[in-house]
């Protein structure tokens, strides 16, 4: 039986894990192999103190080193539910079932769809979720990047650096990214198209063009392009927790200042949970705090 | 007139700089150069997330690069005082007064005393607080490492390690240091001598004994040692924010999930709030939140 079992191998997993491997927790961080982790999906983070402008898969590379180091066993398998035991709780997964004195869920999120006719047609065939995996098809040719936040700003230099044609679309007037990357698309001279939304995404086998209509004038024109990218944010995974009876609020799983969640042995850390700033940095140093608790509450002290 | 003035260089004033930094905050960071970050003591850092086993002093000078990268102003200056304006805070150093709109304390914490007789005369002539700086002058000599957590323990290898003979004395029948280094120690064959307490130290010029009594039969005796490192834990840095009107638990800042103290448009974040992890990776994670949130506040979002 695991003292502690984590599931998610994101920043907060991981930070968890390298917390708990250090206490000498007998630990063991199950991962959905087709979920990663939203920072292994970023082309650059700028903003993980200490390490300067680092592939987000570099970064969780590093961060999962630091866990084995610690003696951490890792399972990439899908968790599909967990019970309440007398003794613990009984994570499920496809090819077995491990049980656990403590849990931390630390299940992240993910990329938030954005409802448009064509987006489901078309993925994997000009539309993606994500730059640094899909982006080196896109060499020299027109994209669009749906959104204004840090990750598409980021994105959208990391596809002109590639050397695709990028323009971003954004429905607001102004970006939410930070000024410091806004400066850096700015001297890159990458396209924004204002008060603008994709009405529709159209194609043969491919996407070769998208309907654009500026939100202020109702106005809509075709646009050639090759490639859209929507990052318009994430949403919470949080279905299992919610199946185990943890409490939510607005999807996201409700934790206290120690990263308890309403369940006695269960803590949640990182952006499936209740906390201000979604960024790495507040995902590591929740999953430590979440590993620090559950050490505390095991030992009885 | 500086957008926020942040006080304290240590992990959390910097990852708060450096999120403030991105944001295009005009940011200064003030710190006071007599009272450097207990992270910089540490000779080894294992727990941070993506850099094991990193000297803190290492650790926080690529936080301040990450910074300084970002814009980031700093000075090495005394804050005196922190007095409140109607148009937002005016900070008070021995040579000038900054203004400001918003402000950060990350003030740290400092060394907790023993209180032992001797202790203050012998201070810089045997008694240190601090292994990574004053370790190197007792290779080959006889030292005392007095504590039981992780800073107490990392002290005691890094001194055995540089050739000093090392007793580690510790109150209780157990330490409270991670597993991990807990086993380190015992492989080196570091003696720890277990319900003792350090009752006077003596010498002429320099440490020469220390008096060791056992607290279970109240027995005496002394051991000669060069050196005494006295690595109890540390008190909050918090006279400063006191003086402005800060509430405080203990002698911690207190302050909500988002890092806000009681005082509009002053957060707080690390060793010296209320926050229950004192790890670098919190004190990051929690740095990031109050810049985060005092960007917002600062552009009325």
């Amino acid at each position: 039986m695991h003292d502690l079992i984590i599931i998610g191998a994101g920043p907060a997993g991981l930070s968890a894990g390298i917390f708990a491997g250090r206490r000498g927790l007998k630990t063991l961080i199950l991962s959905d192999p087709d979920l990663p982790s939203q920072a292994t999906l970023a082309p650059r983070v700028d903003d993980y103190p200490g390490l300067p402008n680092i592939s987000g898969m570099e970064l969780v590379k590093k961060m999962k080193e630091h866990a084995l180091s610690f003696g951490v066993e890792f399972r990439e398998e899908r968790v599909l539910g967990v019970k309440k035991q007398e003794d613990g709780f009984r994570v499920v997964t496809f090819s077995t079932e491990y049980p656990a004195k403590a849990l931390i869920f630390a299940t992240g999120a993910k990329h938030r769809k954005a409802e448009i006719p064509g987006e489901e047609r078309f993925l994997g065939k000009g539309v993606s979720y994500c730059a640094s995996c899909d982006g080196p098809l896109f060499a020299g040719k027109r994209v669009l990047v749906i959104g204004g936040g840090d990750t598409a700003v980021t994105s959208a230099i990391y596809l002109h650096d590639l050397g695709a044609r990028v323009t971003l679309v954004h429905r607001r007037d102004q970006l939410r990214a930070a000024e410091s990357l806004q400066k850096e698309l700015e001297k890159k001279g990458i396209e924004i198209l204002w008060n603008s939304v994709v009405k529709e995404i159209k194609g043969e086998n491919f996407v070769s063009s998208a309907v654009i209509q500026d939100v202020k004038t109702g106005e809509t024109r075709e646009l050639e392009t090759q490639g859209i990218f929507i990052l318009i944010g994430t949403v919470p995974v949080s279905e299992l927790a919610r199946n185990l009876g943890l409490e939510l609020e607005n999807g996201f799983i409700k934790v206290d200042e120690r990263q308890k969640t309403n369940l006695e042995g269960v803590w949640a850390a990182g952006d499936c949970c209740t906390r201000p700033s979604k960024k790495i940095a507040v995902a590591a140093g929740d999953g430590a705090v979440a590993a620090e608790e559950a050490y505390k509450w095991l030992k009885g002290f």
